[in-house]
């Protein structure tokens, strides 16, 4: 159900409400007022924002979209903002967007939001006792929400970034498909992520140039600071892109590393073994003429050959350097 | 056969009919016409479009032409368009690409296709009841079938992505070629669809700086608001087309992981089973003087050789590791 | 040896010879001129470009040397052009590249080829019949000889496309090196494609821009088409190489595929014959206090045993998974 | 504890102290003023930079946050610049960031950093023996202490390409997974490189083009220098990047080569011993009647047969090229 | 030792000298000076460009540090350039760099470089016989140096193209791990080539834009020719670099498929051997009651056995296709 939570600056009063302040405020007086609509149904939105205010029916309609990627649009009278935020459960892959779509005028900001965004509450509820915060403009209102959107990211690129180190490490101690299929999932999620982070990248870039008309130039580098901090966050975001396959690379090698080892012990042991065997089957033949089945030391002889032949397997062994280290996964040290 | 279909809007009375009607109309008059070519032969297109409406012969020519990617030429009088719609078969790598050509005048939208287009078709049926479809100038009547023509890019994303999880799915289930051969198929089609995307995003972009000559100022938003759709559009075949590289990683990963557990299970069983075979050679030897032979509980004692083996055997493995957890096909789990 | 052709268009009279006619042209009158010489020596082509015509030495030595790529020169007087063309026999991987140096002036064009090119041999047939080739202008001319070069390119693509395609069905039913080998022969002739294409692509869009100083303004569309076309090609080109990696890609999986196919045959007989070895030598160990060899159903047990070793390992086979399906190379399907 | 140095110019002599100097400092007039502030602490800080000299909010704020990217702001009156160096160890993959802000006015320059750096001790030393770096302003001091800061990263980059030359070595005599994690630690370190390097180069740019207000117009082709280090910083990177990917496919292709080898022996030797346990199996049959067992020399028959069968599959070998010449790990030479 | 050239031009009269001949030029006049300093050392190269000729600091550090890039600075009254050629081993890896630094004024041209460079040498002697190298001002001098350098890279990269085919065609033949450590040695000669091209590159184009100012107009063209040879060069370089990409990938492959073979060998001859061995263990033991062991064509029907199991073998592998053809090394055809 849509709600709306008013907050009107009049006069130096601060005053926080419902709709029905909308109607104390008047549009060419220098009353300020900050609308914030919660889970908005078409029904109720479209008349606020077409009729009332008389916005665009493109930028209401973009205000619906659940998909619109980050955009300025200038109309006259109003700067029309949509800029997005993403809280992800990293080590579940869900993921969920939070779009906040900004109409900015000379003295009014109304977001619109479906979800419940604890940023915009926090700037709520700092207004009383802040009354700066909306005394030095609407844009310096919306500048401290895209703020909290905007830094939003930073914990969560340290969780990625940290799954990725674990993988790593879990890979090179014992490399499973699910990892695999954990990494395709984290690569999905990073995706997520950077689809949306550039637009609002070059959004940044655009209204820290001062291309919004309604975006006070002392502002301005409030703005830029966004930019970049969404810089940074754009950055880190294909450093991991980059772990990632090298990650997967890795995981190939690990495998590959494995099947070796494994395939040396089976030939280590079977060559040991079918020699022997093959002596063992000489000496089970049944010719009536075997001179060594009569001697008195052949059983001892047949033994005796079996050991030489394994020793002399054993140092061939040794001369490939098979046996000299062993790669086992305990000992992972440096250079 | 060449399909013809006219709507004049003149003195606000809107009247839909065949060529029959561009005769009541006037080029520099105030009547609005838009034309509906489907499925244009050379011999009747060329006459009327060089002819009676006086285009250029490159532009018919790209009207004409299968291949044609999308543009936009501006010409004295006239602008010229050439916009592409896909409909991807993709479970069948079918695809079947629309492309629409139109020229757009200050009183006039002409548009030529091949197929039918459903988009056409429904604006067309649209039209007696919204005028205002036409009214609004014939560039608003082109930006409604572009939208829709757009908009049809989104489902079809949909059952892309949808079919890249569920390949990876069934390739961390159980890999095959046929797989993989799939796979190529699907980047052959986003490879498709890539290649006209790009130029019409640009396109797209162009018109929405207000290049065109005939798109009202007014309207530029609007076709903005198609370029924001299109730029998503891309964006999203991009992560597709990463994720498919991913995906053919994995595979190779996956039958790597196959192998290394295929090549356990003979190591395992073949070291296993190899001293065993020794143990019975020996015993099997043909020797007058075999101590062991004469005892009471030799066959136990060889028995019992047997078995220590068996057991020195699979706690060296238990050591290595390859005992303490199997990977088989049935436990993938998350970290 | 050097083959001069002239065409001369004097007074709405067209006339075609040999070099004789250069001298019943004037520079400055309004005459037209087209001068094709084929298999130029350097001997005879420096004096008459630079000394009769007076061209500059950098473009006469670009005329005749081999490598040059596509690229435009502005010089007073006339514009210099190099054109591309390549004629690839892709099943045999050689490639025989085609180089049109052109100079272009108010009333003169000359082109400059070393091989007999039959784009060329086609404009100047139909010249007699068609003159408005010429009457329109040295430009047009020009248009019309790279409109054949370019369209030269799309078979060539076409059968690029579909070797990579033959290649990629090949591999899936019974991948060799050859394949492979095959892969970067055709990969290379890819490239030797990109590295003329992109410079001409290039050059078409500088020329369809206005750059060049005797390309007419209502001749601008022609070339604009030309370029579009080029792009298309170049598109194709970085579409093939993308398939071309991904073909690589796959031959390395059906390979493992196959490997592992073998291993999967290799361990089913090996752990099933091995034990029954095993059985086998346990029973032909000469103990003399062995209870089993006497029993009367002793070796009907020895067989029992072995008959059940073998079913137990063919369901712990089948519960693996590795009898259930097949993948041999005669049953790829859909997924 | 936040940590002073002041340095002061005031009628050619040079004073070099604590905070107190600030006192004697004149905004408005000529005196150049430097000031160094080592491992700042908020309380102090802020009132510093906010009140004393008026700096901004956000700029102070960049001045503490330890994660701020290489940046430039133009503020009324002053500059302000993020410079970053890195001391790594390559060896430990420890790597420690340092980061200098620094305020440069008409007549002084501030500089704030954590950690205790070399740098800027170094030109603080040289001061008093050499006037030259403060008297040719303070854009000029920046210039040598961010000169030094920049060419600390050529040791680096010799070290990282060292490390990569001896992994790709190690991998060639003897791979381990370790040397792959040492690889992806190396990437990582890398990484952080690019992700500072980038922007510092971008920075050094725009300030060489003149961009920033207080350096004077003279100095720029030193800052010009500094951008050409830190693009051949970049650039190394780069090459680093590239050569650490295909080490990375290197390791994988000598893992696979080893594997080989390994299946080589196994199955020469395998081949070999096989054919003969069945020869010594059949003569180790019971049948009552096996006219061979009655031979004389049936026993040198049954040795002499597998002789040759040892004979023959050795030659069948060599024929494969298996035996002529053996891949061992010591053997490694040019072609 | 410091080895200085000179070259005066006056009043038509060429002369060729030491370091006297710069007394007789003056720098407001109009004779032409070319001073050519090879091997110089800092005590004495310092004092002449800094204090004789004036020029900046930083030009003639940059003039005698071993690593600078291939770059433009302009300074009143002189150009200052860095070019860069590199003269390779390519079979042995060993790679000289040669570093040009030019200074070009109005009447001047001052080359520096470390070693004997062969280029110069020959513009040194072609000289005095030539005079229009001079005459045309030291701008074009300075063309026909460059020139000559930038060719130089052309039989070098036909040599590495022909490395990486002949190491193509030796993996096919016979892939062992020198290859790909040669493959990675060609890797690192061919980044070195292209990190001082790229520079080069841009420079060329900055010049023939006619971004220098002792660079005459009418020479721009000339500048031009270079920049299309060193876009041809770069061009190659990234060609090659891809190749080198494939190679890899083909080597990996082609071990695979190696691999694939061996243990196509090893399945054939194990599983056709195992069954034998274990029929030859069932009659050889030693039950009393084995009925077959009485028959007097025992030992035939176990032979017969035998040789049935081998058969029944043979047809299954037939069947599966893994004798129909042989993958072996020999027979290498193309599709």
């Amino acid at each position: 159900m849509t709600a709306i939570r008013a907050t009107l600056l009049a006069n130096d009063v601060l005053r926080q409400g419902g709709a029905e302040l909308i109607e104390q405020w008047d549009r060419v007086g220098n009353d300020l007022l900050w609308l914030d609509i919660q889970q908005p149904d078409e029904e109720h939105l479209e008349p606020l924002l077409e009729e009332r205010f008389g916005f665009h029916e493109l930028a209401s309609e973009d205000t619906l979209s659940p998909n619109t990627l980050p955009k300025y649009d200038a109309f006259p009278g109003y700067d029309f903002f949509i800029f997005r935020a993403v809280d992800m459960n990293v080590s579940e892959h869900g993921s969920q967007t939070y779009k906040l779509a900004a109409f900015l005028g000379r003295n009014f900001l109304i977001t619109v939001h479906r979800d419940r965004m604890q940023n915009v509450d926090d700037v709520c509820n700092r207004l009383p006792s802040d009354k700066r915060l909306l005394g030095n403009g609407p844009d310096f209102l919306l500048y401290n929400i895209v703020d909290l959107m905007v830094d939003a990211h930073f914990p969560l690129l340290d969780e990625i970034e940290e799954s990725v180190d674990h993988l790593q490490d879990s890979i090179f101690k014992d490399a499973e498909p699910s990892h695999l299929d954990e990494l395709l999932h984290l690569k999905r999620d990073v995706n997520v992520l950077r689809r949306q982070s550039l637009p609002q990248r070059e959004l940044l870039n655009q209204i820290s140039r001062g291309d919004a008309q309604f975006i006070q130039r002392q502002h301005l580098i409030y703005f830029r600071d966004l930019y970049d901090h969404m810089f940074r966050i754009s950055e880190t975001i294909d450093v991991e892109r980059d772990m990632m396959a090298s990650t997967m690379e890795a995981y190939l090698s690990v495998i590959a590393n494995r099947t070796n080892e494994i395939m040396k012990v089976l030939t280590i042991l079977s060559t040991i073994m079918l020699p022997l065997t093959v002596i063992g089957g000489i000496y089970g033949m049944n010719f009536r003429y075997m001179p060594e089945l009569e001697w008195h030391y052949g059983y001892l002889f047949a033994i005796g050959l079996m050991a030489a032949t394994t020793t002399t397997l054993l140092l061939f062994f040794r001369w490939r350097g098979w046996l000299g280290h062993r790669h086992g996964p305990h000992r992972r040290h440096r250079l």
